[in-house]
């Protein structure tokens, strides 16, 4: 535990900014066409809690409230004035898809995804990333820049940047597109372009990584991924909990249970470690390896859980949370066990195994709906491309009761299942998947409840009491990620004392 | 690039759950006293922004409204009802300090601060977590439980419930306190518990890390840092950011300028590494060590860097940040050089300078004043305590307009500086801290300003542009972390080409 806390160990933040420069030159930029940056602590701002490009299709954006379309004015110099820009989710995802704002002009900033080159004009999808959608620019001849559409510059790929005017749009697809008035090439791209339109395999994306974020399903993953990572900050920090950053780097085997990688400086680091010497590993006279030379004196590793620190804040804080990377060198490559995963970590003072389980169904609850109000777009999107469905089963898992189910009466339904099982079934014996699948696909009939497990918790008070949450079927093929490993925990006595620490191990003692 | 991708590297979000549990005896716990737990999604709920144990002393707590005290009723069985539970912030932080509530009765729970006995009349100082504040709860020798009192088994440290009446109280230190009508146990301490009523140094504290979380001074640093944290990610989602979760074990080293830490499991793993022999390194034929018998088949490092990570998806997504750790195994322990840091990187698409700078400092204020408002309490305890005037010295950085200085102007300040410096000054040559601290410290008054800087951008468009962004004394002594390190950017060409990546060093070319 000191270790884990030593000074050096302990995680402290700081802060690092990045611009992707956008250097103006006469020829690929006027300056003239870059907006205003304008404040963005309006109190309107202020008010609203929802991200502002999160909105699409369901709400009207906040940032579209209140600020005006972009003028023709010199980018501002004044440091403090953080740049307002109004993205295609502020104009699709705005009321009535955009036919608010016909005749406004607009700056669209992106990629070109499609150009179509018709008799008298260009139609050229742009997305920003914002969302989903594309903008729908219409090129006509007397566009400025029109000479580069012309010469084939403008390709699947480019970065671009098209001024215009919105107008109501005579296509089905969209309420609105963008009558360009002027087109700026940022960034050419030709035939070599890997993503065109046509659809590719997760494995030929796998080697495009630094490209796949612009595919429709990597950026709707992105997206909704970020929706579920802000919707459980908010949970957590809505119910009172306080964040806490364990720290990575540590010397404590918080479980026991997984195996870890080791941390070191001991092999020599990039670039010269390809080609290390084994011999050159600082030893010891009996032949072990010298830990005192290592970066911490001592061996070290990453961590496998927060657990252990997160409980000596709740101990102090009452509500607190981690959220953060872990790491398990179990070399086994499957959904359920990660080398590298982020982790949830609430820790409940004061509070009992019902606080428990209504804790983890209101959160679950919490971010699914989340999503379903803020990521509309991009859930219809997986429910029509990636898994069929998957948006009215997350409906009821947001609105539905849970159902409880005691490990004994799991175990009996089990035995009572009329199903051949990898795996025996028996009082005292861990539930494989394969079991929690029966259950929650067909002993509740397929449909899609949940169902909350707890373990036997004994009169005398001292065997564990624990709980799994599992989702039917949800678990695998969607960005909503499945909940594992529910170790149990019992009471604590401060000050810490050997029981202090959870007993590990998921079968029950009785 | 495509090793930082692979799919086994890639992070993944798991949840766990777990609870400090409560385990109810005859003894120590009669359930009657539990209140019932409470649906948390009010609307009202919703639409407050804010964390509820944030708001003391400033806001009227979003929990406290509209949830009447609780009742003494049985712990709610339902899973789906997430607790509601007041705790001291909410009603010392109401309105009137609580004066609002007179007569309610509350459940406090939380951990003994101080005991003091008098002849008619015991007072319990009372701790939860949720602010600095305790609770004064005023015990007579008819509350239920009082002979633990008399036994003294209640002392500082130990955890208790106390159950009882709000009222007025005589004390000019608070405008409430709690008539206790029961008291109860749930751990002990004793008089070896090492932190008590006095003063005691971070030394000491380190050497009892469990517990430090339950002083005054690291209570408010977990509930501060954790305002910073949630802050941080409220304004980028606001701004129509992307949170980008970057792999932290990764093949690539981003910057090539710090060392990085091995991540291996060709060394034995917990707890077999201390006595581990050197011999048992994997080796080729050539006494090199074997990496193919690695985890990942080759070496594999900790990120110094989410920055390659964050520039695929901003040339996707436009506007993403990454925040999460970060590793430098450089052997220098000070405040600027950690092994283990939370870093913060943005990455802007289609932005200039200006928009880098603005958004850096919309950025800092934002924070700023977020923990101001919301966290006024604890940074009174460091005003008074920790840090002489840093409220108002970051009032001024949270209101005031910031200067912006060039590299070349900076240069020319510390020439005609009547001040010997170790390190020379010269057109071409690094700032040093010395330098940085001698503009923002005297050059500028000593005042409370913010001076941001950046580098000389060529008219050719090919040297580097990049800033500082400079806090004067606010650094190292208070929770609020100093900007460090940014490194230059230059522009970005789709699809990435060598000079997509941003040219390193921060001595301008010219």
């Amino acid at each position: 535990m000191a270790v884990a806390f030593s000074p050096r160990l302990r995680p402290h933040t700081a802060f690092r900014f990045f611009a992707q420069s956008l250097l103006p030159t006469a020829t690929t930029l006027s300056k003239s066409i870059l907006p205003k940056p304008r404040l963005c602590f309006s109190s309107a701002h202020h008010s609203s809690p929802l991200p502002r490009r999160r909105c699409y299709c369901t709400l009207i954006s906040s940032a579209g409230e209140g600020i005006k379309p972009p003028e023709i004015v010199d980018s501002g110099s004044k440091v403090g004035l953080f740049r307002k820009r109004l993205k295609i989710a502020d104009i699709k995802g705005g009321p009535d898809q955009g036919l608010d704002r016909l005749g406004h002009t607009l700056l669209v900033r992106g990629w070109v995804r499609t150009i179509r080159m018709q008799s008298s004009v260009t139609f050229i999808e742009v997305n920003d990333g914002s969302c989903l959608s594309n903008m729908q620019c219409v090129v006509s001849s007397d566009a400025e820049g029109y000479h580069q559409v012309e010469a084939g510059c403008i390709s699947t790929g480019a970065s671009i940047l098209v001024h215009g005017i919105i107008v109501g749009s005579p296509g089905s697809k969209q309420k609105v597109e963008l009558k360009v008035n002027k087109i700026v090439m940022i960034g050419e791209s030709d035939s070599s372009f890997p993503i065109q339109k046509k659809r590719v395999s997760r494995e030929f994306l796998r080697t495009k990584a630094h490209l796949r974020p612009r595919t429709n399903t990597f950026g709707a993953v992105a997206r909704v991924r970020n929706a579920l990572a802000y919707a459980t900050h908010k949970f957590f920090q809505e119910n009172g909990f306080v964040w806490i950053s364990n720290p990575i780097i540590t010397a404590s085997d918080c479980e026991g249970a997984g195996e870890q990688f080791c941390v070191t400086t001991l092999i020599p680091t990039s670039p010269e470690a390809m080609d290390s010497s084994a011999g050159k590993i600082p030893k010891t006279d009996e032949g072990l390896i010298d830990w005192s030379q290592d970066f911490f004196g001592k061996p070290a590793f990453l961590t496998v859980s927060g657990q252990l620190n997160a409980e000596t804040y709740a101990t102090a804080l009452s509500d607190v949370y981690t959220f953060g990377p872990t790491f398990r060198a179990e070399n086994s490559n499957t959904s359920r066990h990660l080398a590298e995963f982020w982790m949830i970590e609430p820790e409940l003072a004061f509070a009992d195994l019902n606080d428990d389980m209504a804790c983890a169904t209101a959160y679950l609850q919490y971010v699914v709906r989340h999503i379903l109000e803020n990521c509309k777009e991009d859930m219809d999107f997986f429910n029509t491309w990636v898994e069929k469905d998957i948006i009215n089963r997350l409906n009821d898992v947001a609105v539905k009761d849970f159902e409880q189910l005691t490990y004994t009466d799991a175990v009996n339904i089990l035995l009572k299942a009329n199903k051949k099982f990898e795996y025996p079934v028996k009082w005292g014996y861990d539930l494989q998947s394969e079991h929690e699948r029966y259950i929650t696909e067909e002993a509740f009939g397929g449909c899609p409840e949940i169902k909350a497990f707890y373990m036997r918790q004994n009169d005398d008070g001292k065997t564990v009491a624990a709980m799994d949450l599992l989702v039917p079927r949800v678990a695998a093929a969607t960005p909503v990620p499945r909940m594992v490993s529910f170790p149990p925990a019992i009471g604590f006595v401060p000050p810490p004392a050997p029981d202090y620490f959870p007993v590990l191990g998921e079968t029950p003692a009785g």
